[in-house]
């Protein structure tokens, strides 16, 4: 699992892909001060009741450096939510692909069972259905390389979307009491006893 | 596909199962005015961007009145949300349960192919966590009488939730583009052929 620590170190190397977004000295300061108070607003006060002014003031900056560089507060989020799990981090390569699968259910379930990455990830629900988001994007593409380096693989990307991802997320978000210990094989086996 | 003019014919007999929020004359028109400022703005300006003042200046009401009959916009927003798919509607009963889940898939991606029913989806993704949303509540509802009537099922209710509604919700919030003609009958034919 990706800690609060790990994001922020990693923060430098994440945007220098981003050179609009390059991040150094003071501007490394105010957006990690910016993304730890939507975190903890989120957490107190849940998505819905955070606004521009709550965080600028947590985070000791003027609202109008928030709205000059994430335009709005979906915009913002969003970019917060796409830090959470680095599409940098090492995945499973065991060689299996149901092994593989498992470990990365079980990695994306242990992300989401701490109660900021779940509002954020709710957050991001009510502003997606435009583009894909950053944080969903970057899970599909691992589904498809997991897929496309096995040889004949027995599922496809989009049923490791549609019967591993899809569930995992729909309970994150709906159901969030109904994830335990065994979901993550549970789903697995289903989405493997299929094919 | 349950349309405006069903839901709001059905008012009267939906709320008479809840006596505190009893509807007729005046309050019936309150809040069918409400309903659809509510359904436009959220078509207008997505769901993060929808304010109670904004609601009550739009239905030509009090926003006193919208904070004493719902408390908070969160609320609304998913009682709202909750008229949309009417629990009462007659379902899919063809004696064979593949066919059933077939139909009652193309019926709940349908209902949200419409914009106004996939934002309040995901405005309602935003506020759940701590209880179910009665929505979706319902729908499980289905998916279990579905199995339960069904001699010797080959899918457990569970199953059906993960592997058909998880899959279509999680493309309505955030892949809506990607839904078409066949995902239905798609999911359906992976939910069978694991058995």
């Amino acid at each position: 699992m990706v800690g609060m620590e790990t994001q922020l170190a990693s923060t430098p190397d994440t945007a220098s892909t981003s050179p609009a977004k390059r991040t150094g000295g003071r501007s490394a300061l105010v957006l990690a001060a910016v993304r730890t108070a939507v975190e903890e607003l989120i957490k107190e006060r849940g998505p819905e009741r955070v606004t521009v002014p709550m965080i600028a003031e947590r985070a000791g900056v003027n609202p109008t450096s928030i709205y000059r560089r994430w335009g709005d507060l979906p915009t913002l989020i969003n970019e917060i939510a796409t830090y959470r799990l680095d599409p940098e981090r090492p995945l499973p390569q065991s060689g299996d692909l149901r092994g593989d699968l498992t470990a990365w259910a079980r990695e994306i379930i242990e992300h989401y069972s701490t109660a900021v990455n779940a509002a954020l990830l709710r957050a991001g629900a009510a502003t997606a259905g435009e583009s894909e988001s950053d944080c969903l994007r970057n899970r599909r593409a691992e589904a498809t390389m997991f897929v496309a380096r096995t040889p004949n693989p027995p599922v496809t990307a989009d049923q490791v979307i549609d019967h591993l991802v899809a569930p995992i997320i729909y309970r994150v978000i709906f159901l969030p009491w109904s994830i335990d210990g065994t979901t993550a094989d549970r789903l697995v086996a289903e989405l493997f006893d299929r094919a």
